[in-house]
């Protein structure tokens, strides 16, 4: 592939033309649109290919065209950013990112979280469930995933209001409602799905790419005073669905060749319909900053389960998939202290707190808090590409 | 309110003008559209009220207008159908049912499934943690709910396939793989938002009814096996999300009226954001049909949590709503055995069969059987209303 482009992009950039995330965004004035990222500046796709389906306000309809689709469209963009004779035609479709307005990138029909990490089921386990073992008796079997609430996936940047909820101490008589004391971050990574699938026909691990468009970067914020006190039987519902914020930019599966790799080994082996007949391990790396210090740096590699897995597992009981069905993969945890992807975990439950740069210590998030998450993964060519950052400042409780 | 109407309502039908349920019906070589039912006829309303909102194959855009649209609405339909003088105009666009085909009539946003049955959760609280007590301690301080999935709702009358998945009973060394062999259903209310809210703005109980549009009936199915092995910790997924059946038709909450009645005596009194300003407790009766056999008889009316309260208690933490969202009470079950809205419970997890009259035996359903779910309210004029039915055929996991 041709990696020469005579677009702009910094040197260490990370969105370079190996990369090419699709988003959607809005020039001053104008309508909102689908582009791709090149360096600082963005494509305006409908524009520059001429094709009318991305002078949309979301991805959707070009995600639900499949994916020889994404392929070849892919290609007509890599040809015209790599193709010095038509520099002055694709520069004319060509905004800087401060010239643009982000926003969601497609608009969500169901969403499912997962909890692929053993390490991060692990060290829950051990902080919620002292006394038994740490994993319960069916993840090894399966990848655990429950919904989400669609409505409430927001964009990088949108500020996430600190919620409000019933929370009971052990130690208290009855419940009290009043603002999350307990505020966390839950790093991850989500996977768009583009073209759907029928009610009644599971899609297999092996057509994983068929489904899946791409990836961005995901923060299942996780209130886990609220969690704690209302998630049995049934789950979690009100300490996650206030918020969850993803990237601007999805990367296409094809833009992640170079990182694919096994996942770790699977013992006892799965079911098999849920073995992997490809390796969909993804070598990614994540990192957490808060108030600009790096607090964790998790490896998706380590995760237990890989994305096609959660994918069969979802459609195994006969489930349909939607264009824009966004499922997440739960924290990335890695087996070290300084990979753990909740505060939870980096604190050992508010009992080891964090230190900062300046002086103060965190056990949760406070309001003011500023959380970006970013990851990148090795590119074809040995360079890294860079997935989406996502960032959010925390705003108090509205009185 | 006139009650008498020009347009051929059957005796006894419980689709008179008092009830005048929503829904969207295509005729035959017709675009689908939305009308309401009056008899066993549906008024075309994009022909008959000219207001283009109707000429459209959800009901979406019309329940986004809010409370006094619908109420504006309403009365334009009651005015047509009961002005003697515009009986021609009117039949000109009324259909017989049976000439049209009815689909699901609206979109689903988002689904939550909530646990309202102080009945329900106490008969499987001794069923699945005999040694324990048979309410969480969280029970009876909020209205517990998770979210379900919104792709897989469908109308009546949609077969629903047998799914697969995992199951593992105790005396299992390693979990199994195959068609669900505890297929139940989950006899239901579901309530419509039509009005959305702002992300951050909790819904309190006394602005109910200016968001939620009306009332379906609904069958939650559940496999139990699958729901067994995969619920801890996550709550329910798979052994749920394989379909969610609706009925066609969507009785606003201003035909409601007269079924409004208190909750029962909840103790400890709800914390103040969960308490209700108006009765929003609701008499209606569901009927559990199996292959026209009458098994229950549910009564909504002792249902412990109201839908204002779930409203509350789901937005509490500043979840926003969005037109369509769906949320459903969870099992209606009422202090008796015939009153119970689910097999594991009629049938006490299989160890009490039910006896049919042609003199087989049900524990869990078998492929091919027809379960209909139906349900009643009095009416403001003293006759009952009919609440749509949910109908569907139980067909084989596909080899």
């Amino acid at each position: 592939m041709v990696t020469t482009t005579w677009a702009p992009v910094p040197a260490d950039s990370g969105f370079g033309v190996e990369n090419l995330p699709y988003g959607v965004f809005r020039p001053t004035g104008g309508a909102p649109r689908a582009g791709v990222r090149i360096g600082e500046h963005v494509l305006d796709l409908a524009a520059a290919l001429g094709d009318p389906v991305f002078a949309a306000p979301s991805l959707n309809a070009f995600l639900a065209r499949g994916r020889r689709a994404w392929s070849a469209t892919r290609a007509e963009i890599v040809s015209l950013l790599t193709d010095p004779a038509r520099a002055r035609e694709g520069a004319a479709h060509l905004y800087a990112l401060g010239d643009v307005t982000l926003q969601l990138p497609f608009e969500v029909a169901d969403y499912v979280d997962f909890y692929a990490s053993e390490h991060h089921a692990t060290n829950l386990g051990r902080l919620f469930r002292p006394d038994s073992a740490a994993l319960l008796p069916n993840w090894k079997h399966l990848p655990v995933g429950y919904h989400g609430r669609a409505g409430t996936v927001v964009a990088s940047g949108t500020p996430v209001v600190r919620p409000a909820g019933q929370r009971k101490a052990p130690s208290d008589d009855a419940p009290t409602f009043g603002p999350s004391v307990r505020l966390d971050i839950e790093a991850e990574l989500g996977f768009v799905v583009g073209a759907g699938s029928d009610l009644g026909k599971p899609v297999g691990t092996a057509d994983f790419a068929e489904h899946v468009f791409g990836v961005c970067v995901v923060n299942d914020w996780s209130a886990r005073d609220i969690q704690a006190w209302e998630y049995v039987p049934l789950g979690p519902f009100l300490g996650k669905s206030f918020a969850t914020s993803i990237s601007h930019w999805i990367t296409p599966l094809e833009a992640l060749e170079a990182a694919r790799v096994e996942t770790p080994t699977q013992s006892p082996e799965p079911l098999p319909h849920l073995r992997d007949t490809e390796n969909w391990g993804l070598d990614i790396d994540l990192e957490v900053e808060l108030h600009g210090t790096i607090v964790s740096r998790p490896p998706y590699a380590q995760m237990y389960w890989s994305p096609a897995q959660m994918l069969a597992h979802l459609t195994s009981n006969g489930a349909s998939l939607r264009t824009g069905d966004l499922f997440a993969s739960g924290t990335v945890s890695g087996p070290e202290r300084d990979q753990r992807g909740s505060f939870i975990e980096l604190t050992w439950n508010g009992a080891e707190p964090l230190r900062l740069p300046d002086g103060t210590e965190r056990t949760f998030l406070e309001d003011g808090d500023v959380v970006s998450l970013r990851a990148s993964a090795p590119g074809t060519s040995g360079a890294r590409i860079a997935l989406g950052e996502v960032t959010a400042t925390i705003g108090p409780t509205p009185a």
